[in-house]
């Protein structure tokens, strides 16, 4: 926490071990607005129904200097950019804790330089603890939006920290994902695919 | 989302129904920093342990202007407060989904103004959801620190809208809540707490 990120280059500070330098090419595929604003759209819909609450995490910054140019009303005018501490999204749906990270890519390939390893050991966490967590990801040039499975995530890198690829083809997550329907509303049903990720797994145990 | 909050003198544009007006003193019972520090140190020592995945969710900004003064440094030079969606902490722990305010009173009393309403139908949903939701308040001239249900927070929350009582004081968090305990590591066990209000409760059943 408090590190202070290379903005919007991506390119970040070393003070957290962990945290992997991220290359040029995040700005394209660092989650897109639109894709973004989809998940937002969807989880007020599921609210809505009483289906679930799940809210996107604020942006962490780092307020170094606050201003009071008019009465009352304060102005932040030295503030930088914070890695997250965790995930993009959390919250509840079926009595679980739900935790998942949303990345949209331009290419047919997902680099390991556009999320943080921390972010994947939270996921990791968050399954051994019991929640259900995954990647949510969007492939723009195919408008096709995948829920993955930490679990392959982390083997995928576990095999990149080791030598192996650094990357995962897009082909892996048709095979292995589970595709998100986009409809009205919600535009992104992605809770239906936990539905059958998550919950449809466990019960036929 | 995306309401502006005067800070730090706590009063508030009325542009979402349901936020409460704050008043002044709000700066009184905000949250103390070093009750803040000492939950985040506590979540640390839970998270290092394995015991929960906890964490306070980064203060919402509404960023305007971001200049790069060097080169790639980004620097925000216009940000306004948000109004908080939700609450300060949420997580995992013992499978479930944790979600708590936390405030921090001088006085012998906790006054509705401190708290938004939106937050407070928050942590109902959460418990009608399945969740484990609570107030997490500190007396700061008693050093003593209570696990309030979100139970009695709403039944008295209601009250309040229905004419009642604006408050709820000391003696209502001591006959009710539950005492947390505060010691080396963690320094404010809230986790012991939940176990006895939450857990054990549940067994009994």
């Amino acid at each position: 926490m408090g590190k202070k990120l290379k903005y919007p280059d991506g390119s970040i500070r070393e003070i957290e071990d962990e945290v992997k330098v991220k290359k040029k090419n995040i700005t394209k595929s660092r989650l897109g607005i639109d894709f973004e604003k989809e998940i937002n759209d969807s989880n007020e819909y599921y609210l809505s129904k009483e289906l679930a609450a799940i809210y996107k995490k604020p942006t962490p910054v780092q307020i170094v200097k606050v201003d009071y140019p008019a009465r009352n009303k304060a102005k932040i005018v030295e503030a930088y950019f914070k890695t997250p501490s965790t995930t993009d999204y959390n919250g509840i749906y079926r009595e679980k804790y739900i935790d998942f990270e949303a990345k949209s890519c331009k290419e047919l390939n997902f680099s390991f330089e556009n999320i943080y390893e921390h972010q994947i050991r939270h996921l990791e966490r968050v399954e051994k603890m019991g929640g259900c967590s995954f990647l949510l990801i969007e492939f723009s040039s195919k408008n096709e939006i995948y829920l993955f499975p930490t679990k392959i995530l982390v083997e995928k890198y576990n095999d990149c920290c080791n030598g192996g690829r650094k990357s995962i083809p897009y082909e892996c997550f048709k095979d292995n994902g589970f595709l998100v329907e986009k409809g009205f509303n919600p535009r992104i049903d992605y809770l239906k695919a936990v539905d059958t990720y998550y919950f449809k797994k466990k019960t036929k145990k």
